[in-house]
């Protein structure tokens, strides 16, 4: 696989129909492995290390995943692309800005992908862009099973999963919901959403996971706890009550503020919707803020001739790394906010004509 | 003269074309005179003050202002048309919200107006949407010499014109140039020139004179001395040093910000027409700001589908007073917002389609 070609499309798992579609935007489940009879990465030699993402590689691409699929060697693989693995959420920004040799394994849909020596030997994650955790867990056991085939994982029969981080130890689970929760920001009950989330043990976290900030009203809801409950249980209360809380939250908050501040939301979204489609200079931040307006509108019926699809797209090809894809060479911040604002007007159907070169002062 | 059909209309001293519409707004003279053998204002009994007005509005409308003249009492005026009359740069603020027997007599084209015991017995002026200095100020005279027919103005050979304040006297004469300097904004040079302008002893105001800001990037640049200099010296001045000197800074500016930051200006422009072509609430500060933006790039031709004939009616329709008229009916601010924002998209043609009422959460 070519990743210019993989940047050039939305990623695979984006769904453009579902129940929760205005408001769950993907899931992901990960599980983290480690070989039997090694050691952690910090304390193999460098040469332990390559003979571990050796195995690996070979075990993941004779036949545990499907056709199509493709393997990425981290070490040798310029900035951009890592940075592009990094914006599909396809490896952690870790994964890519650490040392050592090191990969990932993805699905030609990049429905799976599995991290060959982040922080643990393998990180396999199944996504989909809606609330399946159910359908997410059966392709996870499967690609778990098959692997167990070949290689025999760390396994105490009283700590479960023996993990390099001790809070991945037990089931090695991690469930991840991404939720646009732009309506709880504007009321500013998001505080109060995300206090009640940590109180469950529950991790926040902006769109790039660990670290990042929550732009574009983008909150990535997981579990903290991987020890004293089994995957079932901690699969079923993200599925019956913490997500479908926070959906209720925010589909109230919506509400709410049409039928009591409808002028102000209307007046946030055309005025996102106008700036995206005539701006000439555009950050990637602004981008973010932007598009979320414009969802929350899509979302609300206020504006049409938009699609999902189309702020998926632009959500990821106005990231830094896609957009130098894209354009097919590298630019600094200031040639992509120019970029970055010609092609979101191409995408949104803006005005195309050059503004005419002609000028008298 | 109905104050609601002046409401609805542009005002007639507006030009559309000139050498110099590019930077220059309009031009103003005044002339402040008091009337011989009686006291000034703030001497007067309320009975004088009345029989001041009496005499002035009597003059006024026989015969030395043009047949469509008309004299507004200000006193029994309503606060949103006294207003109205402020936006309209026909009276000061001050004259707005002070007490007594006051008037303002204005031709019908507004390019005449003569405050009846504002600080002085009489303040008058002429306008004009360009730079014709001369042309206001053998207006003036006219105007000055027609009411000389019929009453004797205070005038001490050693001091010349008496006034109120005695900052005026001499040739109780100011001369104000209203000036659009966005560019010189934008490049923070406009500092350098305001300084220079202050060392010059010029006065530099906002749009509505004396104590306001600078809003929607228009300076409006005063003579503050009326002694010790003859009305050509001082007219001269600002004709061949005074504005050429500033409107050719802002041409240069101009032309700096096109060849070295094109892009960020067109960004500015761009992003300024779609705001105002698709916001639904917008305040009249915001309103000054983006028209000033839209102003500049109808003025380097980054737009087109405006014409200045419609900035300079925005400018106007959407200030408090006039939009209240427009609508015909008080409005609180909040609710100002909102029509205000409906006018500016209906003049601008921007999208009109109320947006669809359907929802689903």
């Amino acid at each position: 696989m070519n990743l210019t070609d993989l940047s050039r499309r939305p990623a695979g798992w984006l769904k453009e129909e579902s129940p929760f579609r205005d408001v769950v935007v993907s899931s992901r489940i990960r599980l983290a492995r480690n070989l039997a009879g090694r050691s952690f990465l910090s304390r193999c030699s460098e040469r332990q290390v390559r003979e571990i993402a050796e195995i690996l590689r070979r075990v993941l691409l004779g036949g545990v995943l499907k056709d199509g699929a493709f393997y990425v060697d981290i070490a040798s693989t310029d900035p951009l692309d890592r940075q592009l693995l990094v914006e599909r959420h396809l490896i952690s920004r870790q994964h890519a800005e650490s040392d050592g040799p090191r990969g990932v394994a993805v699905a030609a849909d990049e429905t799976v992908a599995v991290m060959v020596n982040e922080e643990d030997h393998l990180r396999m994650q199944v996504l989909t862009g809606d609330l399946e955790l159910e359908a997410c867990y059966s392709e996870i056991c499967r690609l778990d099973e098959m692997l167990e085939r070949h290689l025999t994982f760390a396994f105490s029969s009283r700590f479960g999963y023996l993990t390099a981080c001790p809070t991945n130890a037990g089931t090695a689970l991690r469930v991840s919901v991404m939720l646009h929760l732009p309506a709880l920001k504007i009321t500013g009950e998001i505080e109060k959403v995300l206090r009640s989330a940590r109180d469950m043990h529950l991790a926040v976290r902006g769109l790039y996971g660990e670290g990042t900030e929550a732009i574009g009203d983008m909150f990535q809801i997981s579990n903290q706890t991987t020890l004293g409950k089994s995957e079932e249980q901690i699969i079923g209360e993200f599925r019956d009550q913490i997500v479908p809380g926070i959906i209720e939250y925010e589909r109230r908050a919506r509400q709410a503020l049409m039928e009591n501040r409808r002028t102000a939301v209307e007046d946030r979204v055309c005025r996102a919707f106008a700036v995206l489609r005539s701006a000439r200079l555009m950050s990637s931040e602004e981008t973010m803020y932007l598009l979320s307006q414009l969802r929350l509108g899509l979302n609300l019926k206020i504006v049409e001739g938009v699609s999902v699809r189309m702020l998926n797209e632009l959500s990821l090809l106005t990231q830094p790394a896609h957009l130098q894809k894209f354009y097919g060479r590298e630019m600094a911040p200031s040639q992509r906010g120019k970029a970055r604002a010609n092609l979101i007007r191409e995408k949104l159907g803006g005005p195309q004509k050059r503004p005419s070169r002609r000028r008298k002062l």
